[in-house]
């Protein structure tokens, strides 16, 4: 494929003379890049094409790197990458690697910040803005952000400051009436209001947050929003620039389904097939869904939440339809999510919020405050929440043990295969006493007759799989099975190993730790970071004990786009090198 | 004193049935017992000055316990106690420590939660409704929310959501034109257009998230607010209430000086003068005030930020003034202050956000997404974080160590004394290329000349303050002193101990701990839940070394009011127990 426009722009400052229709053949080609790209390689689908013509606009109208754009989430600044030195990582297969799905200061300095978490754009912009201001700058700050994102308190937040600046500060509100899933909240009745009245009718969200006011009706005409972006750049105060697109325009079966289509992997670019999808190979948001539509059948009083992660969490718009009212998302609100499930654990509910470990971190207060605090049965389940969850470095799961099983009254719970997982839902849901967090394991799904299940999970109590003597593998959730292996190699050298599944990561079994006192050596295997961590609490309760403790979980760092099986063996996390170390 | 018309109350159901001059003559009886407690004993004073009418009013109108009041941050829920079987701890001294300040489930099936922290409550109530709904039933759903608690972000969302349920949901905004201090952000223009307009002006905030509205212009007016709340009871929708009310009515001092008198110990009820306030005692929150202004008179990108607690961080309007447009208050939003001081910083400033330990709570994903995976050099002083910060269970310094210190790439560094303190205060702001945390002091503001200051702490370089043998003691913050005690009493039996100050808490100082490996025995002792804290790191670095390792902090538990000499002596953190674990 040729891009003979495209592959002229080196950096924004070779837009500027450009005619009209050269842009709009830059625009087509830039589309045609990413429907071959995304097409082959996967990535965020819907959100880029919906804004092709838009960041076109923005790079014409505006002078970046002076001028500074903060994308939220970033997941839609594909556009952005090819227009400032990396067109190639979109047109060459070749290179399709050499670019991150979101802005990455390391990239370019056009990216200003690693960002894949949403609703922070404004806060960002109105730093920047302030700093501006302080150091007596005059370049304007431009915050975009998706209609989805809105919901997101942090948004309100930014939004609410933002427009006290009194200075230059733009805030793109890319509207097209989607978050990942459909949205949810009143807002989105205002906004729908503000489209079908061309930006005229009141209530105005924005106005009444102290913004002036500018709607584009055709958010991929160019035409319209250069107009509008020349109208406000300069601008001498706080304005939102609301502009009206088409997610996934330019494939039709994005355009048709655009939940679908917000994310995915390869997939035929006439049809919108997926690629590999031959078997459908179950995984464990299909566990996780169709147990708690048979749970809720049976029992009216238990929900399941999201916040606005549906599909992550199982839950298809088939799915959601056999859950009716009692499947409640609250749009990308996690904090709002984690206290009105507080509340329906007060009113008599049986609350399941399914949520993406990553994600759990906008929510700690309320986890702490307004669930545990309160001694609220209210259930969490972490997807994701593994070195087998998403890679980017801006959605790792690494931390929701350290982050939650720190919490007083919360019982942190890790499975080790789907009947364990099962149970431990079921007993979260059953029981009325306390906070229970149910990680999800890790990589595929597998059964494994040698766990055994429990119908109480309120106290720690580790279950022996193998019985041995002198060493001890703790090897909890995801990491169980690399523990049994461990213990297998042992003993084919003649040591024969104590294997045990911990289940519990919040309290320690202090009995079962006390038999191993005497023990010459155990070791301890998370997935998850180890600081902070079930490993630690283990080596703190033996520090007086003569057993030497070795301490095995995933690193305290922010690794980007890595490889499980090379993080797991740098952290000596092989069934090799835990038998080495006990040897 | 006597109050004939309130201690015939004993519950909301003997309101039902009293005349208007009745009422009156309630809310005057409660407004002086309010006063008499709160001028001996202290409390929330503006709040619940504010509140009296609307309270009365709310519990002759509505049926609680079966209609569910909600209400936010619930400071302002004395008058609720009083009407709620609980009089006798507001007009009998020797009761007065028989409620705590915030509403408390265990005190009453009046409280639904306990609740410390702002912007939960409609989130909370919206659970309570949607319980209600799928349970098929017909209370009433109300949350009491102040304009303050509105600017953070957790409102919006409940708001947002709320909204959309299609029953009964009643939101009272009660709107007093302050924060703890003033107001931040365009929202509060908004409401007072809408105060201006005696609520007919747009645009309206509640109406563009899909409420219907109603305004109620005098919020102190026992008659218009009965009048408000009959008309919404059992509405069939949600709708907001936005009640106009004046702070710290009936105590002269406190509608002057709002600020002063939203918090505070016992005072004259004449002057509002404190009663208390001899020679003025400097505390920490003195000396980081002072020192940033002088550090900002030197640099001047340095910024200080604070999420609608100034107070709490030493900036009096004075020093605000002093500060001028570096000193950014963003309301109750830590969301957006900790991604708005990132956004300085990478626009070139050096932000300080001061923040109250259990408040940073709220941004712990914006410290670690766009602070600390972004390796911005931000920097936390966190107030109020130790055993001798707030004791209610809503409000403990206890958390923030394994919150924060367990976040790639973040300092945590935890100061002896004043001068440690200030020196590394200095280089946080110094330095460009780490986010930090540095922890003030608890207790009492101390100098300590043994303490060695370095210009430099990016790395963790323990301090042996003094070297022994055989065992060693390494205490950490407020509790070094703790820890230099046991040393002089271990000296005392002959015992010539290791005394070490950790000064970081977030990555270990392995050649001085590799130092330690063959000690008979070594003790950490931190100011915070050990559960996720520096001392289970040690245990578990020296987990495969001789040397046995006692980890000592504070309990993971939501201890209520507590004691704190009770709480460390039941915990073994007194020189005396340290010495003894040493012996």
């Amino acid at each position: 494929m040729e891009f003979p426009t495209l592959s002229k722009i080196n950096s924004p400052a070779d837009l500027k003379g450009m005619t009209p229709d050269e842009l709009r053949t830059l625009c087509a080609e830039i589309r045609a890049a990413l429907l071959s790209k995304l097409s082959a390689h996967g990535g965020h689908i819907g959100p880029n094409l919906g804004m092709v013509e838009a960041i076109v606009a923005l790079h014409y109208v505006f002078d970046a790197p002076e001028d500074k754009i903060v994308f939220d989430v970033s997941h839609q600044s594909y556009t952005h990458k090819m227009l400032t030195g990396r067109a190639r990582a979109f047109t060459d297969p070749a290179h399709y690697d050499d670019v991150t799905g979101y802005t990455q200061p390391r990239e370019s300095e056009y990216d200003l910040f690693s960002v894949g978490h949403t609703s922070t754009s404004v806060s960002l912009a109105s730093g920047l803005a302030k700093a501006r201001d302080i150091m007596g700058g005059h370049e304007n700050v431009v915050a975009v952000i998706g209609d989805g994102s809105l919901s997101g308190g942090q948004a309100f937040e930014g939004l609410n400051i933002g427009s006290t600046l009194g200075s230059n500060f733009i805030v793109v509100v890319n509207d097209n009436d989607m978050s990942i899933a459909e949205n949810h909240g009143g807002l989105y009745a205002d906004l729908r209001l503000l489209r079908n009245t061309n930006g005229e009718g009141e209530p105005n969200y924005f106005r009444s947050l102290g913004y002036s006011y500018r709607y584009v009706r055709y958010g991929n005409d160019l035409r319209s929003l250069i107009e509008a972006f020349r109208a406000v750049k300069d601008i001498d105060h706080p304005v939102v620039v609301h502009i009206n697109t088409m997610k996934g325009l330019g494939l039709p079966a994005a355009e048709a389904n655009k939940e679908a289509f917000h994310y995915g992997g390869p997939f035929d670019l006439k049809t919108g097939a997926p690629l590999h999808a031959s078997a459908h190979q179950e995984d464990y948001t299909d566990v996780f869904a169709d147990h708690m539509l048979a749970v809720m059948e049976r029992n009216p009083r238990v929900a399941v939440l999201t916040a606005g992660t549906p599909g992550a969490i199982g839950f298809t718009p088939e799915r959601r339809r056999a859950a009716g009212r009692r499947f409640v998302d609250t749009g990308i609100a996690e904090q709002d999510a984690v206290s009105m499930g507080g509340g329906m654990a007060k009113g008599g509910l049986r609350p399941v919020f399914g949520v993406v470990s990553s994600f759990l971190q906008r929510a700690y207060d309320q986890v702490a405050q307004d669930v545990a605090l309160n001694r609220l049965p209210a259930v969490f389940t972490v997807f994701y929440g593994s070195v087998y969850g998403m890679n980017d470095e801006t959605h790792l799961g690494f931390f929701d043990e350290a982050l939650t099983a720190n919490i007083p009254n919360v019982v942190y719970l890790a499975p080790t295969c789907r009947e364990e997982y099962l149970a431990m839902l079921d007993w979260a849901v059953a029981q009325t006493s306390v906070p229970v967090v149910v990680r999800t394991p890790g990589g595929a799904v597998r059964s494994d007759r040698s766990i055994e299940l429990l119908e109480d999970y309120s106290t720690a109590r580790y279950q022996i799989v193998e019985q041995g003597e002198n060493v001890a593998i703790l090897a909890a959730g995801t990491f169980f099975e690399t523990g049994r292996r461990a213990a297998e190699l042992l003993k084919q050298e003649g040591v024969q190993a104590t294997l045990i599944n911990p289940r519990c990561l919040s309290t320690l079994d202090t009995e079962t730790l006390d038999s191993l006192r005497d023990y010459k050596a155990i070791v301890t295997l998370e997935d998850a970071i180890a600081d902070g961590g079930f490993g630690q609490k283990v080596a703190a309760y033996l520090g007086d004990a003569p057993v030497k403790v070795h301490v095995l979980g995933l690193p305290k760092q922010f690794v980007n786009n890595y490889k499980a099986s090379e993080l797991l063996a740098k952290q000596g996390i092989t069934a090799e090198g835990i038998a080495e170390l006990l040897k």
